[in-house]
């Protein structure tokens, strides 16, 4: 595992996303996770303009290498509200990928404990993920344990 | 695997929560599936009008029993929306249970059906779930495939 230093985090801030990081290859870099056809700019700023208005609710965060101009690291957090557990919130992690150039860097841990702590910040008594066998190692590392089966069903 | 017949069909009908669901025993249903205080009327109007503000986005619906009078059977459904697979929607099924002295006339399986057709409808791609690994045969009736490996991290 390789260690990061402090310029390396200087240069790997996490923040919101903007709507100007569709041109910074954000759609690019969706495209390493699974099918992500090209966005045109009306699609794309109508799908940022819907999620904004879900506040805090629903956040999608991102790092830019500020020396390519590129993102190079997503991931997403909405809360759910519930009635259970005393009308309780549940952070649901989602879309979380790495550039493969600059893997290594622990730039997904960073994505996922910023989401996880937005999560803790909105009230929620747990985060909750789905991931594939191969990745349970990097969760775990991140403070997450096994607990249940995801199950699907495709509509097409 | 008992069947149901038509009379009974007529007498579970799946239907929104509606607010004055409280007073038919939804809290005390939901206490059947996991940790569930007793909510004050307070926090429900509260809860449900939080949720409300979702509109079609996030759903709970119900079965009411129209002999007793009684909740016995829930799930809520929420809308994920995403920019993979075009600006696509995921819905995301939750706290589905059925109270356990009516089980055994599929009333799970029509609640399941429900939030599937309604996240169908909302023009989602596919709709997921966490379950147990018993519950994984229940779910492949309802036409659900296992997938991945749900993780989570408690904050409490």
């Amino acid at each position: 595992m390789q260690t990061t230093n402090s310029a390396e985090n200087d240069m790997f801030q996490v923040r919101k996303l903007e709507i100007t990081d569709k041109n910074k290859g954000f759609i690019e870099l969706l495209q390493q996770l699974t099918v992500c056809d090209s966005v045109s700019d009306e699609a794309f700023d109508e799908q940022f303009h819907e999620l904004a208005k879900c506040g805090d609710g629903h956040i999608i965060c991102v790092i830019e290498d500020y020396t390519s101009g590129k993102i190079v690291a997503t991931g997403s957090v909405f809360i759910e509200m519930k009635f259970i557990r005393n009308c309780g919130k549940v952070g649901h992690i989602e879309d979380v990928v790495v550039d493969s150039v600059v893997r290594g860097k622990q730039l997904g841990k960073r994505i996922v404990d910023f989401l996880s702590d937005h999560a803790r910040a909105m009230g929620c008594y747990k985060v909750i993920l789905d991931c594939s066998v191969e990745n349970i190692p990097f969760y775990e590392k991140c403070g997450f344990k096994k607990k249940e089966i995801q199950m699907v069903k495709y509509y097409v």
